[in-house]
């Protein structure tokens, strides 16, 4: 289980050191103005604004109680019926709080959840639409919801029995398991890894409400001061005078392949006029299936491959995306985009099989490769958002580095799988020259090497995108 | 099998009579005039119109080869690779080819499969939503992928090789088959009848293109008069000067509950302003599983209903609509209701689980009974059409007739479940008076004494709504 989100480590990676939390996160001013000129097709379904994309819905949602009231709302949430959270609904209280899935005030009602479901978008009040294609639900079994009687509120506490966040004007309705899994998955074989943790022995009610979130979500795992709100990601682009704003979203090592991307899409966007567009790094910090690279690990990697001078700080900005993994392909990419327009991204790259996975009883992949970025493309909701298709990068034998492959010349490629890399470290031989930083490698063979042999013989398919 | 579609019944009901065929779609007119004054909140998504409402795209789509050419296109499809069709295949170009599907040119492309699939939906150039939530593809397998080789077009041919259109610019793209089944039904359980009838044994590919078809598709069977395309049932209702034309789907036989809900439809929307409201009776005539009653017997108990005046026929058109039965709950309410705005329906009448079924191998229905008039009523693309959500009707034992359920004395109801009606249709008992008209409950109790011994034991559960 990826679990040192919430708990430490059984074998903590050292922590970020300042001068690399300056890095991540730096206030460095370039000499830009923001451009007006019209620019090419490229971009051609947005007017080029002067400040950063809207938030869906105009306003971003902010639910944290003020702080003057905080003490009055404890009282309050002790006086309520309860609802235990597991570690994942504590992460969907955290991403709700920020506005990552504004304008979502809650955990939805039934007409979000069945709106999710049907057509992964919400119609707002003046007839638009926002997309959401996931559904942020919250489970409550018989027992729960026999406590809950007739009261409007109820207090949501943390394994601890800590309060965390009071939720009114609730609704309770059924817990459609398989309609929600089929939809939202495409697929009800058992084995998925987000259902066999949250829905498959999950309470047959689903209550929705408003949330009043007492304090910030904080995990104390030495992390937090990575987890930056869309509110302080978008006063870090402000800051940063960003003209545009790429977002990558990963789950897994850097690699030289996404390092290509990364730069080379910062090269096209200044070939179109842009001054300064800035990359949003933005490694997703929730729930991760067993077998992917824990987050505190990761973001040790990526800190080497900022070092390492891979990405350049100056235009880099890395922060944690609280949201946990679905793994539901292209019904959750629309999420991971619709979550970073809240963030101020208004440009987002899509790779090849975006947040998908090997079926799980199937010899082949849930979902057809190009699926996530033509979905994406089409999806209600995100029609202000650029998508980016990745271009395929592999290590190109001629020139020794990784490369964008030429299928013209496919025989000088080398495509590196999951399992040839994973293979690699765990025997702690390198990759061919260029695949990967040598700082970034290291950490990654020093994770494999920290697993207890019996942990290693089930664990750990390292996929590279 | 619902065979007689296509085939004539081992038991034809008889015919039709002329004097009924006028009945059904009667030329009469009222002495009407077009109310323009504003409505009451009933229906007040509505700007009230002169005429009927637009169809989706604006434009009724027809794709018919025009008579003259003919000919010539008979020659070219004999020239071209081709690919046979199901009876249910057919079926779907039936539908197309006369715009019930509009804006759908032909069958589904990949962009179009998968914005059905994922958002029920499909935009069009100007930005705009139509509703779209079934997909309507086209299978074939890799033998006939093969055959079509390098061709941009294919002719479709029948059961009996003869062509009966021609698919241009195609599109040959992978057949996700699970993932189209887990988001068009919510579950992959085995026995879903739409499923096993036409994806299971179904080829891996689907092919998309635009249609012209070279004959009206006529089935032989007695019935085509009473196939009225959505032109021709738009000249009717003009004929009529109709000023709202209301729709209500079915697929089961009347009863006075159905035609309660019908006339007290009709008295809501006198009482609204409406000069002249007609209702578009509207039986499904395409695949239909198993234990449904079959279409012949289907229409033979709807002229029964209006001879004996249970429903006016001076404000009645009855016309079969000509789509297969998906059996897909809320996401099919959908096409029923879209399809029905481009047959000229303004008002569209929807009940207790529409279009849904028991769930296939647990003890429970497949989907939750409110959840396909909510979600037809958040529907993308159907702001235009008012939803009417269906009032229970159950038999009132204190009247003697079929009324509205009132909870505060429901005591004196009696729900007539469809087990109980086929028990009593079967064994020539008599339902309670009040419950059906006597000339239709007859011809139920034709059809099940027309079911030979060994079909008796596997078939029929008549569904009342």
């Amino acid at each position: 289980m990826a679990s040192t989100v919430f708990i430490q480590s059984p074998f903590p990676p050292k922590s970020l050191n300042k001068s690399t939390n300056t890095h991540f996160v730096r206030s460095f001013k370039l000499p830009v103005s923001i451009s007006l000129k019209p620019r090419t097709a490229f971009q051609k379904r947005f007017s080029v604004r002067a400040g950063l994309i809207e938030p869906d819905g105009g306003k971003l949602v902010d639910l944290h109680v003020p702080e003057p009231e905080r003490e009055l709302k404890k009282r309050e949430a002790a006086s309520l019926p309860w609802v235990k959270l597991t570690r994942i609904d504590l992460q969907w209280v955290h991403v709700l709080s920020e506005g990552w899935a504004s304008p979502l005030t809650g955990f939805m009602r039934e007409s979000e959840f069945l709106q999710t479901l049907h057509f992964n978008s919400l119609r707002l009040d003046d007839g638009s639409f926002v997309n959401m294609s996931v559904p942020i639900v919250l489970a409550i079994d018989d027992s729960q919801k026999e406590r809950i009687v007739e009261s409007n509120k109820v207090t949501l506490v943390d394994s601890d029995d800590n309060p965390v966040a009071i939720l009114t004007n609730i609704e309770i309705y059924q817990h459609p398991k398989e309609e929600r899994i089929a939809r939202t998955w495409g697929t009800t074989a058992p084995g998925l890894p987000y259902v066999e943790e949250t829905i498959t022995n999950a309470g047959n009610w689903l209550i929705g409400g408003d949330l009043e979130v007492i304090e910030p979500i904080k995990y104390h795992d030495g992390l937090d001061r990575f987890r930056l709100s869309p509110v302080e990601l978008r006063q870090e682009f402000e800051r940063r005078k960003a003209d545009a704003v790429f977002a990558f979203q990963l789950r897994n090592p850097v690699h030289n392949g996404h390092a290509l991307l990364m730069t080379d899409t910062r090269r096209r966007l200044l070939q179109m006029g842009y001054k300064n567009p800035i990359l949003l790094l933005h490694p997703l910090g929730g729930y991760t299936k067993a077998d992917d690279v824990p987050l505190s690990w990761r973001m040790k990697q990526h800190e080497k491959v900022l070092e390492d001078g891979v990405l350049d700080p100056e235009t880099t900005v890395v922060s944690i995306f609280p949201s946990p993994m679905h793994y539901a392909g292209p019904t959750e990419v629309q999420w991971h985009a619709k979550a970073r327009i809240n963030a101020g991204a208004n440009f987002y790259i899509v790779g090849r099989d975006p947040a998908g996975m090997g079926h799980p009883i199937e010899k082949r992949d849930l979902y057809d490769a190009d699926h996530g970025k033509k979905v994406l493309s089409m999806a209600p909701g995100l029609e202000r958002l650029n998508i980016l298709p990745f271009r395929v990068a592999a290590y190109d034998q001629t020139q020794g580095k990784m490369a964008f492959f030429d299928p013209t010349r496919a025989q000088d490629f080398l495509f590196i799988s999951g399992t040839k890399m994973r293979s690699l470290a765990k025997n702690k031989e390198n990759p061919p020259d260029g695949f990967m930083c040598p700082g970034g490698w290291k950490v990654l063979v020093e994770y494999y090497d920290s697993l207890t042999p019996s942990e290693n013989g089930r664990v750990h398919e390292v996929v590279p995108a």
